[in-house]
Parts: C-alpha cells; sequence; structure tokens
C-alpha cells in the first residue's frame, strides 16, 4: 500500500547504517526529510536528542510520530510499509528468511569486522593523536578477512547478490560497511575479484543515490590520501 | 495459514539461541524432530554437520528442504509460516517493527554481554584449567549491568513485555540469554525487580516448555553449586 507519509530521519552520514537509509529512501523515491546529527559534534548527546532516542544513537525515524530506531528494523519498515519494489525484503517466507538470515549474521560480522579497522585506522587516531596500534590492526585486518571470505564462498557462492538473484536490505547494509575502510585509504576489496564484481551490480542498482550517501566519505578518504 | 512441515532442528540446549527455538516450537505445538548438536564433543564440526551448515553454528532449521540459520531468522519464519498467535511477531506495521528493533538491538547487547559472563565463569575454566580473570569478569559484568539498565529503563519502561503488551520472540530471545549466567550460579537478576517480575510473565506464558528446555543449563547449575 502506499500510505501517506511525514518521514523524518536522523542521520549522521558518517555513520554506515545512516548511508543504508540514505541510499533507501532516495533510490526508492521516498519523500522524507532528514535532519543532520553531527556525532563527531556530540549532537547525538543533547538533550533534545536523548529525548528522542535515549540510546543517544542514529539513525532515528520518526513517521507520523512513530519513532524507531535501529537501521535492521528502519529499513525493514519502510519496505513493508511503502510501495517499494519486492526485491528489497520479499515477501515470499523463504526469500524472506535469507535476508533476515544474512541481517542477523551481519550484526556480528560484517558490521563489527569492517567498523573496527575504519576505528583503528581513522577514528582512534584523530581521537587521541597517537598511531594505529599495528597489533590491534593486525587483528581487526584477520577477522575482516574470514567475513569476507564468508562473503565471497557462502553468500555469494552460487547467486550475484548475498540473498538470491536481485539485490536486497542485505546488499545494501553490507556495501555501506564494506565502503567504511576507504575513510583510511584502505580498499578491502580490491583483490577480491567476486565481491567487486558483486559491488558493481550493488552500485548500479543504487545508481546515483550510492555516490551521493558517500560523499562525507569520500572528503574522509581524500584526507587520509593528502596524509599519506 | 497452517502449512504442512517436515521440520528438523540441529540444536544444543545449552546454547542460548536453540533454547529459544526449542521452545517455540513446543509452547506453539509446531511438530517438528530435535537432533542434537553437542558443540562440547565438537558435533558440529563433523563433515556432515559442515555439509548442512559451513558456518559449523547451531541452531539449523531444515524444513522440507529448505535449510535456514541464524536464531532470529529461524524464529521469525516459524512464525510467519505456522499458524501461531500474532502476538508471537505482529503483521501491523509498527509492531512488527518495534520486536525488529529489539532484535537487532539484541545482537550487540543482551547476546553478547550475558553471553561473556558465562564464557569467563563457566566455558574458559572447563576448557583451560584456569581459574576466571578476576578483572576480565568485572568489565563484563559492567557491560551486563549496562544492558539490564536499559532494558529496565527503556525496553520496559511502560509495557509489562520488552516490545508491548503481550510476549514476543524479543521476551524468548531476551530471557534465554539471561538464563546463562545461572550455569556459573550467578543470578544476574536477583536485584532487579522490574526484571524478575517480567521474568516471571515470560515463564507463565511459556508454561513447561521453559523448564523443559532448560533441563541442561540446571544440571550445569547444580554442578556449579556443588563446587563452591
Amino acid at each position: 500500500m502506499a500510505a501517506v507519509n511525514n518521514i523524518e530521519v536522523y542521520l549522521d552520514l558518517l555513520s554506515q547504517p545512516c548511508r543504508a537509509i540514505h541510499i533507501f529512501l532516495n533510490c526508492n523515491n521516498i519523500p522524507h526529510k532528514v535532519k543532520t546529527v553531527a556525532i563527531r559534534k556530540g549532537e547525538n548527546r543533547t538533550p533534545e536528542f536523548t529525548k528522542l532516542n535515549p540510546m543517544q544513537k542514529v539513525p532515528v525515524m520518526v513517521d507520523n510520530n512513530f519513532v524507531l530506531t535501529e537501521s535492521d528494523a528502519i529499513l525493514k519498515y519502510l519496505a513493508t510499509k511503502y510501495n517499494v519494489s519486492g526485491n528489497w525484503y520479499p515477501v515470499h517466507p523463504d526469500q524472506r528468511a535469507r535476508v533476515n538470515e544474512y541481517t542477523a549474521w551481519h550484526h556480528t560480522n560484517t558490521r563489527p569486522h569492517a567498523a573496527k579497522v575504519f576505528m583503528l585506522e581513522v577514528l582512534l587516531p584523530h581521537m587521541t593523536g597517537q598511531p594505529t596500534d599495528p597489533q590491534k590492526l593486525q587483528r581487526a585486518l584477520a577477522d575482516l578477512n574470514d567475513t569476507l571470505e564468508k562473503l565471497e564462498n557462502m553468500f555469494l557462492k552460487r547467486q550475484p547478490f548475498l540473498c538470491g538473484d536481485d539485490i536486497s536490505l542485505a546488499d545494501l547494509l553490507a556495501v555501506c560497511e564494506l565502503m567504511q575502510p576507504l575513510g583510511g585509504g584502505r580498499d578491502i576489496l580490491k583483490d577480491r575479484h567476486k565481491l567487486l564484481r558483486w559491488k558493481s551490480r550493488v552500485q548500479s542498482a543504487l545508481g546515483r543515490s550510492f555516490d551521493d550517501a558517500h560523499t562525507v566519505l569520500y572528503k574522509v578518504q581524500n584526507r587520509s590520501r593528502a596524509k599519506l
């Protein structure tokens, strides 16, 4: 059903799950307003934002007074409630289960492992003025490598997208995480031919909404390059 | 719809998400067969099980040749496909979004924080013969305490169950995790009156399926008591 909406989303585009929501809303032409919450300026800790989300985290979606947190839940809500193409979050129980299977796995694999590399190479050095700890980075890269192996050899083993023949919420959440280490100048996919071809298919399906959401990350990447 | 089913579930009842599935199937009278996979005996690493789930993890569900992993996805699949009461995974978009919001949060809060305490107090000492590291335990208990605070003061602030007025998949997943430290003789809810009342409501709703699934954990708890 096409419902009348009045959607506001509170986002920081340097956050991977926030970019996923930004892309989803734009490439599906769902009318919405973006309110920027700059985490680096502590805007997620203001009394006003804390009232909206006591967890002090982005993203937050407000749809006609219905306040929802957690990107996973927000994307599934938007896909179910608004008139989007069925591939994003299929109605068929088996196909929907595949998307839920990936998104559950994502929380303890793709998300923390790619984010840790960005934290060690970009956020921590910026906050502390100290260089990256090489041993911690090595462990984080090993964990990330294990995740990339599983993405290629399990999820993408026999199909073009993570959950089947077409793009779904799983691919969207995954690609935004796998982009993040680029902020530190690290292209984690460069020798991963299967994932590179997948990424290219995902980008084609998302169109210009992909680069629009990643503008801030590309700026951070350029600053990292300038330092090297 | 009531579908004809031929469900097999591969479970180790010392695993929290496996117990959630066991309870869900029994208290909703969904016919199924349980195949026990004893992780402590390495039965999750046999060639046969690896063929079924290359991740070598439990739980796994097989429904007429459809193989599904991840407890979160399995529970949502069963609730959607079989004829269970609407409270478990509501069809209304806002109410369903609340369950998805909790289950997403669960993966990086309730689940790892309660599991860590059990790992430090029971699994690691058993595997290494070394006593629990008191500093690591202190940090794990602080993280768990933060999760318990949020469960009481955010999710249960104004409602009897985590996502509303009735029991849902969220409560089931949560209660199985919060039981786990009992295996080491630690009752993490004993001074948490709000969570204790919630647990009592959850147990009432689940009936005898709750204790049936926890028999193995109670045995581990008794062995821990005998040692003290």
